[in-house]
């Protein structure tokens, strides 16, 4: 993509209603636009980021054999009167009357609904288990939104629920789950820490909110340092072995990790010693739950038992935030210049710096290596504006692409261009053919 | 995917509510479930060529140079009071109430959306022209919602929207539109005829629908037969080549092609020789139009000229309906023992169906070629099911996968499989090998 033709409206100045750092580059980067209070509109770049993020998650589900389905957004209240959540759920549910008065809402969350489709087509535990997701568009109606998309009203989740005949089987997609969220965050290029959560009136252990660390958290967290240090990029499990999955949740709940809703301090310090106690603020950027016959009980979803019984089907939901994701990251992968975006979601690869527009020799070089580039299907940003060279390093460092190829008319008398890593900072002074065949092309 | 597993709930029996083909066959094939009035919920197999056609529709609106970005589905009041349509739109529109007892709304479409991101960013014609695109879904609150996701309530449309400097732009925009839906409709497997729309009270050419031709169409339409066999698969055009552009453009326009909306008979007779006289029904499945400064003024989205002065960009907007595809190529391809997709969109390339899943040779040989599909990226599904034969066929034809392969023990015995061609019917004993080769595997 061509600078000059891009719609990336990047700014100088620092919005003045933006309170944490994500919110500030994803305005100064171009990425969103506010449209109304906690709804925003994406914009090119910031929407392309939001689909990488998207399709890693959906990957991730799909290998786990989690089937994608698509649910509305907006649902009829009936529904949620059936298992008494309309009245329950207070001001965050946007609650609507159609042109017939019938009473809607946009959905904050889709339990019922789920299970209504469920309800309706599967009679026998042969057909179990069933593991359902999908990446829709929620809205909560926060009372104060804030902190850009992190807190957003309108934003997108990806909720995925499971039925099983028992809880012993629902232990087994649950602890599915827990697998492909530690792949899922690893692939998006974050350390997310599964932590010990209320499972409210159920009781059990069977809730963990997934927490990345970032100094700008929301929560302060506890664990032990080994979890920090664990890295579950490039873990490789079959989920069709129970004992293998299970193996890996084993590791993961063997050690004290727990954010400040469910701390216990004397736990702490009797369980970790000193020096392995972290103490940081963190991000929730995934959520799953056990909640067993909850759902299926009200609307009735129940299931025909190998015994010949009938009985309501175990339920799990499990979320991932994907807009939040998007500032999620960037606070915790940025530094004063700009946001610095992990490879696996980056909007694209590269970004080459034509430093003097005007010139034939340069302009020429630069087509070249665009033409190159593309053809090897590596993503480029041209920046190809006739700009000072400081506006587009301050850019280019802004929107945080992982490379930064720039040439200029000195180096390439010499022959050579610059490659700049974003994240090290490291610039190298290498051959053309080097640079490239270093980019993938 | 193994059917044993897939969550495909296919109906024997046509659903009572449904009036129209597509909607009965979408309900029959475990495709989606009405959620409420309008408003669907869509199932794996479904949601999969919801996604295909999406997929399409994205693909060619970036090779036209068309960005993408996201606007939210709600939408403030206010911004439509500054266009004068919050009142002007009806009953049709969605309308909220937030907790803060603002104003809200639905989007139906976003012409002042759009207009106001880019009134915001854009202040000069050498940023010009600007085209952008979303696909996101959109509410009207239709009386009398039916005929399936041909007209629901809540609908998945592409729009798309110019910005350009005046009337001789926009039109050079507007036609590259108008190109670039005639490779999206023929890559779909469609047959799409631009027809002469209403421009209401703007006037000019510069509107028109694509109209799909089928029996069930909702207009009657009128056309020149060259049109029907005119066929835009291939259809090669350098977009940024506006006199190459124009050329198309110009065939296209060269004909008589109106709905009953526009049809003057005594012009249709005396411009159309008599045996090229077309009278069928038809589907709109797009629409493009240009709309001058309608939205730009009360927006003011204006920009400096290359004069120095202010002025209103010139606009048009350009849909697709989405979802509406879904039903509108069924209702265009399909027999009376269900859908007939083409291959482009189709959930999957091939039906691979297991005659006798209690046989161990056969259940030996379809996990082989299902094995070897699925390694060479042929999308494959499986029916492994413990079901008669004639079930199984029954559900294959119905949901329409391009090809079937059908395994059973007396071929085995042979040496060969048969494979069968959804569209036309034809049966072909065939070496295995034969087989997964004309497959692509």
């Amino acid at each position: 993509m061509r600078l000059t033709r891009y719609f990336l409206p990047t700014m100088k100045d620092t919005p003045s209603e933006a309170q944490i750092v994500s919110h500030r580059l994803m305005l100064r980067a171009g990425m969103v636009r506010q449209a109304s209070a906690g709804i925003y509109s994406w914009l090119p770049m910031g929407y392309k980021v939001l689909r990488k993020i998207e399709q890693v998650v959906r990957e991730e589900q799909d290998r786990m054999g989690c089937q994608e389905v698509l649910m509305p957004t907006i649902q009829s209240a009936d529904l949620w009167r059936k298992s008494g959540r309309y009245d329950a759920y207070g001001p965050e549910m946007l609650r609507i009357r159609d042109r017939h008065d019938r009473d809607m809402l946009y959905g904050p969350t889709n339990e019922e609904q789920i299970t209504e489709i469920f309800q309706a087509e599967v009679h026998s535990y042969r057909a179990l288990p069933k593991l359902m997701y999908h990446i829709q568009w929620k809205f909560r109606d926060e009372v104060r939104p804030r902190f850009g998309v992190m807190r957003g009203r309108e934003f997108l989740m990806k909720d995925a629920y499971s039925f099983d005949l028992d809880y012993e089987k629902a232990a087994e997609s649950y602890r599915k789950f827990f697998v492909c969220y530690l792949r899922t965050f690893a692939r998006l290029g974050l350390k997310a820490i599964p932590m010990e959560a209320d499972t409210g009136p159920i009781g059990g252990n069977l809730s963990h909110e997934f927490i990345i660390l970032a100094d700008t958290g929301e929560s302060a967290v506890f664990c032990h340092r080994d979890f920090v240090e664990a890295d579950a990029s490039g873990l490789k499990v079959d989920y069709e072995d129970p004992q293998a999955v299970k193996k890996v949740v084993d590791y993961y709940t063997s050690l004290y990790a727990r954010t400040d809703e469910k701390h216990d301090a004397s736990l702490f310090e009797s369980e970790v010693p000193e020096d392995k106690r972290v103490e940081r603020r963190g991000i929730e950027v995934g959520h799953i739950f056990y909640f067993g016959t909850k759902y299926s009980e009200p609307l009735g979803a129940s299931i025909a038992t190998p015994e010949g019984e009938e009985s309501f089907v175990h339920m799990g939901s499990y979320g991932i935030g994907v807009s939040r994701l998007v500032g999620a990251i960037i606070e915790a992968s940025h530094d004063e210049n700009g946001i610095i975006w992990p490879e696996s979601i980056a909007p694209y690869k590269v970004g080459l710096i034509n430093l003097r527009a005007g010139d034939e020799a340069c302009t020429k070089a630069c087509d070249e290596i665009y033409a190159k580039l593309n053809e090897a299907g590596v993503e480029v940003l041209y920046d190809d504006r006739d700009e000072r060279p400081g506006a587009k390093f301050a850019d280019m460092d802004l929107i945080g692409l992982p490379w930064q190829l720039v040439v200029g008319p000195r180096g390439l008398e010499k022959g050579v261009v610059e490659l700049k890593s974003r994240a090290t900072g490291e610039k190298e002074e290498v051959s053309l053919e080097s640079a490239l065949s270093r980019l993938g092309a």
